[in-house]
This record gives C-alpha cells, structure tokens and sequence, in this order.
C-alpha cells in the first residue's frame, strides 16, 4: 500500500513536471515557480552618429519624421527617428572593455510626448565563451528604471532559447551615448 | 505476457500524452485539439501625419522609396512606405473610447501591386486590468477580411506568452485614418 | 519485483519523454537528439531599385544614414541602409521558375567594416501546397558562408512553429541581385 502511494506521488510529480513545458494546462502554477534555466547580464553602448563622430560611431540616424533629419534627434521626443546601430557589448560597464560580441539592429521612437522606443536586435556572439546568437524584440519605455522586452528565438549556444530581458539605462551623455544594461532571463533552453 | 501488452498501451498512451507537447511527436494530433489558453480583442486606431494633422496624428512616415516622400503615401500601393506609430488601443471600435493602452511599432508596405504590410509592435499596458506587453511580428496582406500574424512573446501579465493574432479592418478614411480589430488567442500561457 | 523494475523503466521513459518538452529541465540531453519536425528549403531572390530597374526591382532601399541615398546602396559597407521587399519565392535556384510564395519584410545593413545584414520578415504561402506564414528575425553576417536566423513564428499550416533557418548567399550580381538559400528546420510544429 505504502509502495503504490509512493508510486502515485511520484506519477503526480511526473504529471506537475510535464505540465511545466504545457503551458495551456498549467498556466497559474507555473506562474509561481518559473526560474531562468540560463541568465546573463550584459552591457552594450551605443554611440550615435551627429555630423562629428563619423569614426566612433556606432549607430546613425536612417528614417525620421518629415519634421525630423538624419544627424539630428527630432523634436518630439525624437518621436519617428529610426537608428540602425552595430554596438559592443561587454561584460562590465566600461565601454572600453573588450568586446564579446556585437547588439546588432534597429531602434525607434515611437511616442511624441515621452521618450519611448521599439527594439529590433540581436547579440551576436562568436568568442570561446559564446557561439551564435540571441534576437530580441519589443517595446523599451525608456523613461521606466527597468523594462522587459522578449527573447523570441536563439541560435547557436542558444538554439531555440525564449525569455525575457530587463533593460536598464545604465548611463547616457546627451543626445550622443547611451549604455544599456541587459538582464537576459531564458526561461526555454534547448 | 498480457501484462506487458496493458503497460506497452500504457506507455504509448503516455507518450502521446506528452507528445501533446512535444510538438515534434504528435504534430497532427494537437492541430485537432489546440484551443487558447487566453483569448483578448482590442482595436486599435492609427491617425498618419499628413501635412495638416500634427495634433492628432498617432503615426508618421519615417522612410520611403526614391520615388516617395514623408508626407503622402507613395505610389504603387505605398511600397516601401514605412511608419512609427503610437496607436491607442480601445476596448470597443470607437477612438474616443478610453486608451486601455498603447499599441507601439512600426508598419511598412512591401508590395508593388496590391496593398500589402509587414508589422512589427507591442501593445504596452499599464492599467489595473492589464500590465506588461505582448510582442507582435508577421505579414500583414490587408485586403485579406481576415490575416494572422505571430505573437512572438510578452511580458508582465502576458510573461513568454506565444500565439496568434488575427487582425480585420474594422474601418478606414482615405490615406489618414484606419482602425484594426485584434483577435488574440495565446496558445502558450506561462 | 520484476513489476517494480518495470514501472521503474516507465518512470525513466516518463521523465524523458516529459524532458523532451521540458528544456529547463533537461537542456543538455536535448542538445543532443533535437531533431526538426519539419524541414522546407527554399530560395528567394531580391532585385534592389537602382534607379533603372523599376519595373523589375522588388525591393527597395527606404532608409539611409546621412551620407547615403535611396537609389544607390551607401558606402561603408552599405551601414544603415534599409530596404523593403517582395521578392518571390522559388523551389530551385531559379529566378525564372513558378514562384511559390513570397519573401516579404525588411532588411537593413548594421555594420561599417564588413557586410552584415539584420533580416525581418515572412514567406506568404498561398498555394495548394503550403498555405500561411512563416515568420523570421535575426542576424545575417552574410560574408558567412551560412548564418542562423530564428523562425518566430508561424500560420495556417505552420501555425505556431518555431525554428531555425539557415542561410546562404546562392548568387549575388554586384548590387541589384542576390539569391538566398533557406533552410528551414521547425523544432516546434503543433
């Protein structure tokens, strides 16, 4: 008796594990225990383009509003500005640390009364630590200390990954740089 | 003997049921059953910048083919058009109706002979009904009543959220003002 | 005792075969027997407007940094060029053969010092073989000889889907054409 009690907690456990990977069936438990099963921190820096800093720049205005120019931030808050930049990352919070991999994609504002953007973007890694890459998407209200956006696939190191990444700002210098922090929290690990 | 059988029928009564998700095994068996874990419908209402409309507008074009500006849609179906937008998002098909959020993005036009739109955006909610975003990506062939695009993730209280949405037009006025209904329906609900 | 080995091995198999859909749990393992529950290969081909080519082009550069413009792909390695497409899709490597589908969405150039591209976008089926979308994001360092892209997502008959894609330049002729190669390997296909 005590063995086919054993034997059915075991199944219950089995069935409480399945569900975990089934979201449909098991949606509000798993609210409570979802734990990363991989988590990175990283920085990147962008430095954009202002009709000055052609050889550092990382990044350059390449849509604005009709209102708007590509070596100037629109007014608005840069509302309709879309920036394509090629960034480094780096593990701390120095720009001039060596890079492990670059944030490659686009950004743009997309709020004319706050500063709000919408990231597309990858990390791309090709070091001995990390091979392959991470893609990103979604909304960054950039004026919010810490803002989620989506992992929505992965290659390589980090083939079929999802989560969610927490952006923070870590510092910015007027219109030119800015350095992000990005929390990558997987929560799907092939 | 006969009990191998009855424990071989179990087994392939388990894998099918873990099958149901592991996509890879059982494919043809979950088409017939899957059904939304979370179904929402909202409308959003974009107002393009044209020249005259700065207060009100919600969107503006930000880049364009050679043979096209920032103010008018161009030719051939608007293609090569694209457009950052802030959009609120309503309960009910009626833009003065109250913002229960912000649909953010961009669209653009990719087809020379018909109209045909490619979007990438998030609704971003902050409302005691709803808070984080959920992450929208897909081709969007807007002469079709109907048209599927991904939701790619989410955020918040929509946490690695995964679906479908279906987008309708619900109504338009010349080149200024259209207005999409969203048919949510998650199939992956953490 | 014999029942007890028994049940034993179906607890083994009831763990592995949930660890197939649970990755947190069993990411390594998975690593090694993943294979894709569907696999499409497929070409696309892309004729960039260059000014002379309107009838033919389908695909258009629609953003540019400062020192570009939308007739000619800018220099420093074409950085911040954004372009727009439609282009068809094809079964072999022939532009001239029954198109299937089309490729539609956007790609920008995102690097000064090498070609490196940043893809979004879908193949629209509709044909009596394959009807709905496949939806791609990520990053294309294509002087690669091939490079992983995310498949994010899916419709119709490729509802839900997620995967990898493989890419390789098939032929390119200077700046107005390239084919690419596309190898799709779905690993989640409901």
């Amino acid at each position: 008796m005590r063995m086919r009690i054993a034997i059915s907690v075991m199944l219950v456990v089995l069935v409480l594990a399945a569900g975990s990977s089934s979201a449909a069936a098991a949606g509000k438990w798993r609210k409570r225990v979802h734990a990363p099963c991989k988590r990175l921190v990283f920085y990147f820096h962008d430095i954009l383009y202002n009709g000055h800093n052609a050889k550092n720049a990382t990044a350059a205005i390449v849509g604005s509003p009709n209102w708007g120019n590509r070596t100037i931030l629109a007014g608005q808050n840069h509302f309709g500005d879309m920036v394509v930049f090629d960034d480094p990352i780096t593990m701390d919070n120095n720009l001039h640390s060596p890079a492990v991999g670059r944030a490659q994609g686009f950004y743009l504002y997309d709020k004319k009364d706050i500063f709000t953007a919408w990231l597309g973007f990858s990390f791309v890694f090709n070091s001995t630590e990390h091979k392959g890459s991470i893609n990103f998407a979604g909304a960054d209200p950039l004026m919010n200390k810490t803002r989620d956006i989506s992992v929505i696939g992965g290659t390589g190191d980090f083939f079929m990954a999802r989560g969610v990444a927490t952006l923070s700002t870590d510092a910015f210098e007027g219109e030119v740089y800015f350095r992000l922090c990005v929390d990558i929290k997987l929560y799907e690990c092939w």
